[in-house]
């Protein structure tokens, strides 16, 4: 087959979508996947549903175990990893520790998910 | 020193808060670290994410890239993981891939975090 003959198949451009609201940064991206990563473990999910539970988002330490079935030193092993990602803070008063919700760290994977999610009726 | 001299300090009790909402169950905690897990990762939050910038939440596989300075089989894993835990699905048309944001998922684990999270003026 000569040159001349070859058929040339343009590829097709895309029907793509333009972009209508800024991408997050690698730092965002970065910043928040180390928030999620606090929160991807199922243990982690129910000590802190747990605290959330109680009135004012706050429980003592005492009572953090109650229908989890694993050891205490599980449960304060993710206890320490949620504090540390800031989701809960700690403060200990006469002879207990007591853990509460901090709203700051939640509230920025909050509003990442309502920039990602497509609203009703799109 | 005998027993009747024995000083027994008793624990004191703690002052902790009442339940005043239903934790999550074990069954939904796994279901939402699952979900938490999917986005614990930056480049798979850049790749949402730049689905999401895109008018209608859609986007052509061609256009992904853009900006993430990642190879083409990373991009392509990451798109895998996000369309198989439900929050992207894809569609072929004529020659290209279309990802779109999809919203149930991405739901769950915001109706999970408004319950968790104290409101302001606690």
């Amino acid at each position: 087959m000569s040159k001349s003959e070859l058929v040339v198949t343009p590829v097709q451009e895309c029907a793509g979508s333009p972009v209508v609201r800024p991408p997050i940064s690698a730092e965002t991206a970065g910043s928040l996947a180390g928030m999620f990563k606090a929160l991807s473990d199922p243990v982690r999910l129910r000590v802190l549903s747990a605290v959330a539970a109680r009135a004012d988002h706050e429980a003592c330490v005492c009572d953090l175990s109650e229908g989890i079935d694993v050891t205490q030193p599980t449960i304060s092993h993710h206890l320490k990893v949620l504090r540390e990602a800031g989701v809960l803070s700690s403060e200990r008063r006469a002879s207990w520790v007591y853990y509460r919700v901090e709203p700051a760290v939640l509230r920025q994977i909050s509003a990442f998910l309502d920039v990602v999610t497509p609203q009703e009726g799109r």
